[in-house]
């Protein structure tokens, strides 16, 4: 048993325990209802780093909630490692949903994750898999095995968009120099086919409002007549998507890279189930762009959703309502080379420019990122693959996700240095969903593994 | 000044608070919290018909809320007349649209109504217009004025579809005998022109829910790979109408009359300012069904609207999520021969038919009815007409109203009577809207026309 092993053997109650106490808080950043807990939980990050052997640490204002930087210099000549993570979470409704209550985590065994899981929002969405990082930390300063500098820049506001953290970092480039940076924010295939994620989508994400008649109307006596803006609406976003599932926004596909048949071939290398697909999800049928498989359609390719709709009457029983405005929350994930404000221009242009003469049309753009390609041929990706050869026994698959990260484009262009996400969630934990939960034995592995990410980064950088 | 007149202003003051303290109750039938307030309701009218002068009054118990019942019968050789009416009211959301508290009756003067308006839900409908009657009762017994028998039958579950009332009917049709009915709960075209509703459109109304993935799933990791039901539920919804705003399900035209020329010509001479309207409303257009005059579209042609839609994330900032359910209540209003069960299953049938594999589609319809013509050439029509030549010196216009008051076709028959629609609202009134009102002026001569309408009935009867 390797020293690492035996330093989460001897320490894992604690570990979880800790984890535990994190996820109890319901840091949401998108409800300002939360706003308090939100920066309880800043506090208790910043403390954390503390207790975990960093020497300097800071809770850095924002025009938004508070950055929590921490860092440990051992010796400037030695490379550096900057850990980026979020400790907000996704709001939890639908909370009837939930098998138990968000914010009371539990541990529950389930078929991926016999050796139980934690149940909770945040559980590996990214308290869960930050916290493997400070107990990384823990273990290499109090066993005297850090082999380089690290930095930690934990933030409050990545589910909605992270405008202040793209407002510190321009002006905070010294500080958070580094050579490589390293983000655990998404999965892997599965616990027995490590892989790493070598690409991200972008993201457009807009809230539009459809205003009709100056007030609700009586359906029986305007109806006909007047322009639901309901039924105005629903054909607005229909009509976004054309009968092969491409999208219609003029020049939206403009810079859409088209990945060589060679590289799709690759891509359809990765294990993947159709079957088991629609089993997990319940669904009879997949759906999407005709030309694509469905791993191209939530990878490579960029999409339009509906994330929320609502309008008129929505409560118990039956309203003859002809509403006076109607809503949605559209997102659009973008791949590399699509620029994520064009796109929402190019989206705000064509929305108001197919609104009936009958209705008003407001889109408001909410927030969004960049896409990003990490390249496999340098040593910062070396790194990370031995590091899970070392504690998986076996090499891990390169893959690209369909998530967002937007900041991870940010950091290239301002900090001039590439991310690494080591990823040890699976698909299956449910995140921004009911019931998020994150494996036990993931969360140990990620702790196991971080440490060798370090050593080899090190040794390679020689 | 007439006896009526002298009556009335004796008793304004007297007739307004009755109106207001009953106005107070919120008496929503269509959620089932305010369910002690429909019943305090009920006994409040029961009360009112007792000192009113009814005989006999009962609360009549039904499988849902009771149905009040009263009578008058001073000789059985005279004709009676049936006054119909409704105790309940709609939800009055969304509440922060009102400008006083929808259950805090308050008079506040507008432009239409400079003697002032009463603002309650319910103050037009219809416990403003069901009271016109209470108190024309009253004026009748306490004057010996009451020339011929009187029966009111007031239900409570109007705004809900008056399941309970069609379960009454049939079963209680001796006791509801009469030689002509009569409601008001529609509107006329203005205080300077009188009209009478000579038709009413029928309904069927639905709920869907569309299912796609068995849970909320992240809008990154999923999106593009499966169908999003919120965007597939706008899809179909949309598909409804075609371009020219013709309803697509088939069959739906199959029995709807098609008026002659000349009777399109009759009611293009009904007073309108297009306008006049689009102000009032705050539109740029109308919109509708090619073809068809805005008086029309929303009288003698059958709609599709939907009442209501949601799905997905609804709360405060931005979630990328894609919901495993969406929704929406949809109404359809019919015209006379479009039998309403009729059309709720095609409806179905066609709803279901459209989903595309990848989701699950449910069809619940929740209530409905049918539409009505009433002849103009009977003695009933003409003792109303003559009743507002009286009391308006105008004769009114007969008029198709594009509401539903489902209950006149099963009244016809069950009761094999004719009913008469004597409406004293004005469309400004924003009945089911936020801030319904009532006129002073409009509740006084509703008081005041009724007891002529009683009068050259029982003469033309002779």
């Amino acid at each position: 048993m390797s020293a690492i092993q035996s330093y989460i053997k001897e320490n894992k109650k604690r570990f979880l325990n800790e984890l535990i106490e994190l996820l109890k808080i319901p840091s949401i950043s998108a409800d300002s209802a939360y706003k308090k807990d939100v920066l309880i939980t800043a506090d208790f990050v910043l403390e954390s780093l503390k207790k975990a052997g960093c020497d300097k640490v800071e809770l850095c204002e924002t025009p938004g909630y508070p950055i929590i930087y921490g860092e440990k210099i051992i010796d400037k000549s030695l490379p550096t490692v900057l850990v980026y993570g979020h400790y907000d979470v996704q709001p939890a409704d639908p909370i009837d949903l939930w098998t138990s209550p968000p914010f009371e985590p539990v541990i529950k065994e389930t078929e991926i994750h016999p050796e139980g899981a934690i149940f909770a929002r945040g559980a590996c969405d990214d308290k869960g898999q930050m916290y493997m990082h400070v107990k990384a930390l823990e273990y290499m300063t109090s066993t005297g095995n850090l082999p380089c500098n690290v930095k930690f820049m934990i933030e409050g506001e990545e589910e909605v968009g992270s405008e202040s953290l793209a407002w510190f970092v321009p002006r905070n480039t010294e500080k958070l120099a580094n050579d490589v940076i390293l983000i655990s924010d998404t999965g892997m295939i599965a616990n027995d086919i490590p892989s790493i994620t070598t690409g991200l989508r972008g993201l457009s994400y807009v809230e539009v409002e459809v205003t009709g008649p100056n007030r609700d109307l009586h359906s029986g006596l305007y109806g006909g007549a007047v322009a639901n803006p309901i039924n105005i609406l629903t054909k607005m976003i229909a009509s976004l998507h054309d009968e092969n599932n491409h999208i219609t926004i003029p020049g939206f596909y403009d810079n859409v890279e088209d990945l060589t048949a060679e590289e799709r071939k690759e891509m359809a290398k990765a294990p993947f189930s159709l079957e088991n697909y629609k089993k997990a999800l319940d669904i009879d049928d997949v759906y999407g762009e005709n030309g694509y498989s469905t791993n191209e359609r939530n990878s490579i390719r960029p999409t339009l959703d509906v994330n929320g709709i609502w309008g008129g009457y929505t409560g118990e029983g039956a309203k003859t309502v002809i509403a006076s405005k109607a809503y949605a929350k559209i997102s659009m994930r973008l791949v590399p080379n699509q620029n994520w404000k064009e796109i929402t221009e190019l989206f705000k242009k064509h929305f108001e420019s197919i609104a009936p003469k009958s209705v008003k049309v407001v889109v408001k753009p909410h927030h969004g990122g960049q896409g990003y390609v990490t390249p496999i041929d340098n040593i910062a990706y070396q790194s990370a693959s031995k590091a899970y050869e070392t504690t998986f026994g076996k090499t891990p698959i390169p893959q690209r996700s369909g998530g967002s990260i937007p900041i991870v484009a940010l950091f290239e262009q301002e900090l001039k240095s590439k991310t690494i996400l080591m990823g040890f969630g699976l698909n299956s934990d449910a995140i921004h969903s009911p019931n998020e939960h994150f494996g036990i034995w993931n969360y140990l592995k990620g702790i196991e593994t971080i440490p060798y990410f370090y050593q080899y980064f090190t040794e390679l950088s020689k």
